[in-house]
């Protein structure tokens, strides 16, 4: 395909917004509405704060914009528009992230070295990837580019995510607490007690279903025999595991794996990243601890969903309470069985109301506690915090890695890593589903990562939670 | 109980073999095979080979001595025997391996600082403990200490292999090729061709069943459902690993798993390990290589099972090969399914005739080729070489950490480690069995660890093997 | 002392420059032209160029910014002025480098994740405290404080040259070859021929000597007894570098220290820091050798000084040339016997005639050849580079650290490190004298540094370099 | 030169001791002592203990025993005896500790995986070599030779004092606090209360002088000019480095040096190596200290002169009592100024009478309370404990590099170590000069290392140790 850059044709013909231009036109809407969601995310952030990395695993801002953009540049204009002019060919390899089959990679753990280009020139080559895409769509594109489209869309909103998270990093490590959204400190409220849902042994399907986006690594949809599990009807909370590190939960091997266990000492961990103690308050004492938000320095609320602990705490605190996690397969059972309380007219809503639950597009970034008015059932399975799942990342029975660079989105990481479910407060809505499987390393807390107990079906002498 | 330690009595109560004494006499039988195969498999080392620890992961085969010996003295001894005088307070400490619940241990990296206690006070505590255990063995003990003594001897067992892994590691880095055991040069015989065995979709049981000894981690027995798959009639063999690695196995980025990518970048791996090539010969070249073993420096035998590679590497040649690793759940149902030819009239002696293969009782202590006269099903699954899967050692659905240190000896494991089966060619063949679970760190090397193939139902293009 | 911050009297009174003032106001002056060129440092950079950290090493250049400012706050202002009010608490630690005896500092290794406070606001804080500096100065200080600003005004002049050595190690590390001030690429001019300049054994005087500002390291003036000596008219070049490059020396162990040949290994070292080859060129070729500049990437001039060399590098090559290092003793006698060509009519002038030679002052920042009509005698003593001596930096005899704070300035430095004098193109004319000491590890590169030969009185086979 | 070694003609020879055959006689005399007593420092040692290396810094005592064998077969024999034929090739890497000039070298932190080749082996080897060496010795060899001879005996003397100081380490890990000579407790002793010793300023020459034995790095004998200075008449005892840490000297960063500042960070240093302290006593404790002697865990005793310290504490230790350590100079020329009391009649017993103290020879190999006879002049100058001086090892003024590989013995290690001086109870006697300089890096601790203080000439305030 050739597109002349020079002409605007293309554009005028997009924004008359004509219906009959069908899905290309609604995907051109989700692009437009992604792309600014991104960068609406520097709010008030100084060029300063977009161009620091404060660990390798985490990227500063301005990366992130390049990179989602050199996504579209890469697998879609460089592939499809034959008269495709480069904003600057040096950003194939200074934003290239992990695609070996692409080429070289700036290292990733340098990423925070580049304050060339500048803030201002990667906004430029946002805006130039962005009109080549804008006549791109208007044009019309094959359904498969429209899939890579689609997944474009889907990594940029992963993007928007650990922007958040790695934003929350870098200002965590700077003494003078600084607030990336306003947000005054709440108030305790009454926590429900934690409840059990139980269902019954059953060979279930799991994995995607039906004709939406979904990633690769969620199918293909499969069989898995389950045992009677119950699964807890909301997430552990701050209070409960402050409960934990009274009773010695950081200092009792007993509770942990052994890298877990390892980890503890050798990073001297004491509690959940972000928590900070007053100095004068005792260690196991409930009181005194704050915690580091992206509205500052706050007050830590026990009623608030636990947040940014590893893997290894999550599995720990299960064990302390007599409990387990569930299996990533559990998850996705419970998670599908919640109902649809009212009837859809369209394929795109039908989701929005099962997602019920505290996203990246309220604005607040930080997790709630769970409503009084809870519902009988399943509360805060979407949103709020990911959920460690005691599964490791594997592929699904009969998953193959794509062919291409796009194989290398998924399938390489399918080592070592555990999966997590449901997303968080920093995660957009309309990214989520029942059969997303998010993964990190079992040590990684920088996450907004907490958890939700499982157990067996024999009843469990659980006294300390109940 | 008490046992006075001066009386030879029961020592010789023991000798007289009465079959009245029951399974008493036939573990204390056992008992005493066991521990003098570990202590048989010095053969001709010289105490200073038997002190010093090549790296970390590995350990002294001293220290293997003393610690299988502390084993029986901490679980054994000290619970049940009022009586029971330590041979050295000291060594609770010095051979406790990472038993957190007993209490401390000398670090696990220094266990080659150990020149003291001497190997002549070390074996002279064996002898000690290996009294009060013929003592306690001959008087009777209850159906829970023999539990606890039959796993000592497992523990043993395992050992026992760790002893040769560990051994052979240090004599690798040895520029002088010391040979543990004479083993001549052997040529080359032909293998026969890779075939596939399908298994059609359905619900399995799996995990240990009986009344046979098993380790925690292979229960509770549960219900797996599995889709169609094939898995290879014989193990990968050193041949085709060399067209793996003249393809460019270990510079192809999209063959590699991110963290095996990674691996073999970090450690420059370009071989098994083991294998040494001469330096005249061109790194593609089928000639020109040798293999490290127990018997010093050899010719690469191109039929033989290939061995001591890690995870990474097999799964990166399973996707060279356009295969897959199976999963442990595949594999255990292959393995259980294997025809038993001949009615056993004992239980002890059923599972001897399913275990065809190579084992440490040979004392060749080296991976054979497969034998021509191969059976028409499935090969080589036991002995030989352990075989990675693809499934993460985790929990199986149910299982609870058992209470007290013995819960610390396979539970605490369960995380970042893959499950391998089948067992070695340095296994004890009293050792194995279908539902047996082995687990390393995805980058371990220095098992005999090698794969069997596996595949989905599809039929897939594998011109590269057939 | 008490200042009204609200008055701007005194600052007219400053302007005034009434030479009734006397010294206060010619240090005024100074401190006014001192703190104005370090914010000149800025130039073209972007705010994202001023708060990375590239290595542990550099620190950013807002850093150096704060820092300084810093330095008048905490030993002028908050020591001297009672009602001076701090412009932030915080930065109290935040910019601490390394003042124990002052309080906590944040961690070196962290400064550039300080995104906050913004430049913006560290410029803000330099102009807090200049305003209050200007109204002290012009208040009238005691010799005691004068003395303080002195040290603070070539602290600031140290930090300068800072800003522009880890300026050019974070620009070196962008693929786009950032430049940050013009400079064509220039063509080779002959060198002359290196000659000896012989300095009979003596007991000389060393150490500084006068009332001018020095540095407390730079005394006691003492005796030290030197034996016949010769040192090298002219620093050594790139072309000279290239020889030894060219005849393995980055490849023989017998030419370099132990310590050296580790780093020549470990870091995989091949040539001097920022030298860039084309990959077509060949590795011993004295084609095709590029050199990261701060007017970016430009092709290696033969005749320009040698430059970014550690002193293990330093001291291989004076190996191979047949020669040695001078030490610190030897340079400081042939500097300071280089006559005077015109007299001074005052004290503060007199050395600038001396210091002939390339300094920060030209804004070029780069070392240039030795030019044509260099003095029979030593040329290129001042300026262009840094040359590395063979004197470990230790204290003088008889010298005592300071009391306070002010006592960690230098004398916690004496162990590890080498002395280098001299100065270099990005010092300022200002800030040197023969008795200046610096001092880096020795495996540091990033430093403007290179060498002069020297030799023992003894006819040496020099033919390599003649 | 060619020996018959089936011929044991020469050794009859050598065993007449034909005081006609001169110098050479006497020197295989001097070989077959300081051999034997190489040999003997195995004492009571297993095979265990003399294989194991306990950190990278240390060697076996096995690898010392084949290294100092190599020396001499490649240093004397292979260069000068044409029908030498090597006990086995392999040795030549193997044992190689640094000599580039020579070859590959096993690496340095792998030499306690050598199991082989066996103790046995070993002393076989230095058999054959002491053969092959008695009947060249008694062949008659060239002054040349001779000097390389000389130099292998020293070099073996340096050898047996690192055997003893890597046992003294790798014992120390041993909870089982391993004896290796007897020794019992010993009481208090009344210490003479530190004088001082001053020396007016002069021009000296220092350097070894004469026709004996010297390391190439002890000359060329030069002139130094020295300042007035004083030297503690003994050394620094256990009792006043506790008041040194009772006075929180490991807690207070104004007292030490800055890269020591971080060792005692990084290291968690609280006290000398091998003290330990009973749990029960309090930290700043004069009582409650023990401290990991060749002789097991003995009480501190506070007489002792204190050892086993790094540089830093060394400096940190000057500091806190307002005095410094002594240049080399300055101690070199107080101990030659120590007067000879009797006069020689040999060259090779003049030393003798000068070296008082407590060598290896004693069999002690602990340092000792200075007597209470103690001379008015300096005491313990030698033998005791190494004393750190605050120069850095580097070149004498005219010193080069000798040709060939025992060029590198001493030349390539002048960077970044710091000079030791006077020698200690692990030294042998005859090994000691005046002029001998030893060098460590300034962190290391586990030679048998303490200090003397030094200071200028002004009266200080040293309240705390009069």
């Amino acid at each position: 395909m050739t597109l002349d850059p020079a002409s605007n044709e293309t554009m005028e013909a997009l924004s008359t917004d004509d219906p009959a231009q069908g899905v290309a036109v609604s995907l051109a809407a989700r692009y437009r509405e992604v792309r600014a969601r991104t960068l609406g995310l520097r709010g008030t952030l100084s060029e300063e704060d977009c161009v620091v990395q404060s660990m390798p695993d985490a990227s500063p801002l301005k990366w992130h914009l390049a990179h989602t953009t050199w996504f579209f540049e890469t697998f879609v204009l460089s592939a499809e528009v034959d008269d495709y002019r480069t904003f600057d060919p040096a950003y194939a390899v200074l934003f290239n992230s992990y695609y070996n089959t692409v080429g070289e990679q700036y290292p990733r753990s340098d990423r925070g070295l580049l304050t060339r280009p500048s803030l201002g020139e990667v906004t430029a080559y946002r805006r130039d990837v962005d009109n080549w895409m804008e006549k791109l769509l208007a044009a019309g594109v094959s359904p498969d580019v429209e899939a890579v489209v689609e997944l474009g869309l889907h990594h940029e909103q992963q993007h928007q995510e650990l922007i958040l998270t790695d934003l929350k990093h870098l200002l965590s490590r700077n003494p003078l607490r600084p607030v990336y959204v306003p947000g005054a400190e709440a108030s305790e409220v009454e926590v429900p007690p934690l409840q059990w849902k139980r269902y019954p042994e059953a060979l279930h399907w799991i994995g995607h279903e039906g004709e939406e986006f979904h990633f690769d690594n969620e199918g293909p949809r499969h069989r898995v025999f389950l045992d009677t599990f119950s699964i807890a009807t909301r997430l552990v909370t701050n209070g409960e595991f402050l409960e934990f590190m009274a009773d010695g939960g950081y200092s009792r091997p007993d509770l942990w794996l052994a890298d877990g266990w390892a980890c503890v000492q050798q990073r001297a961990w004491e509690a959940p990243l972000y928590w900070e103690r007053d100095e004068a308050a005792g260690s196991a004492s409930r009181e005194g601890w704050h915690q580091m938000t992206l509205s500052g320095l706050r007050d830590l609320r026990l009623c608030e969903p636990l947040c940014h602990v590893s893997y290894y705490e999550a599995d720990a605190f299960a064990s302390w309470a007599g409990a387990r996690l569930p299996s990533e397969a559990e998850w996705e059972v419970a998670a599908s069985s919640v109902p649809v309380t009212a009837a859809d007219d369209s394929g795109e809503l039908r989701l929005d109301r099962r997602l019920s639950g505290r996203f990246a597009d309220d604005g607040r970034f930080h997790p709630l506690p769970v409503s009084a008015q809870m519902p009988s059932e399943l509360a805060q399975l979407f949103g709020d915090v990911w959920e460690w799942t005691r599964s490791p990342y594997v592929a699904y029975p009969g998953y193959r890695v794509p062919a291409g660079a796009i194989g290398e989105y998924n399938g390489k990481f399918m080592s070592n890593q555990m999966v997590l479910r449901g997303g968080s407060c920093v995660s957009s809505r309309s990214h989520l589903r029942a059969s997303y499987r998010n993964f990190f390393y079992p040590d990684a807390r920088w996450q907004f990562s907490g958890l939700r107990l499982a157990r067996d079906v024999e009843p469990v002498e659980r006294a300390k939670l109940s």
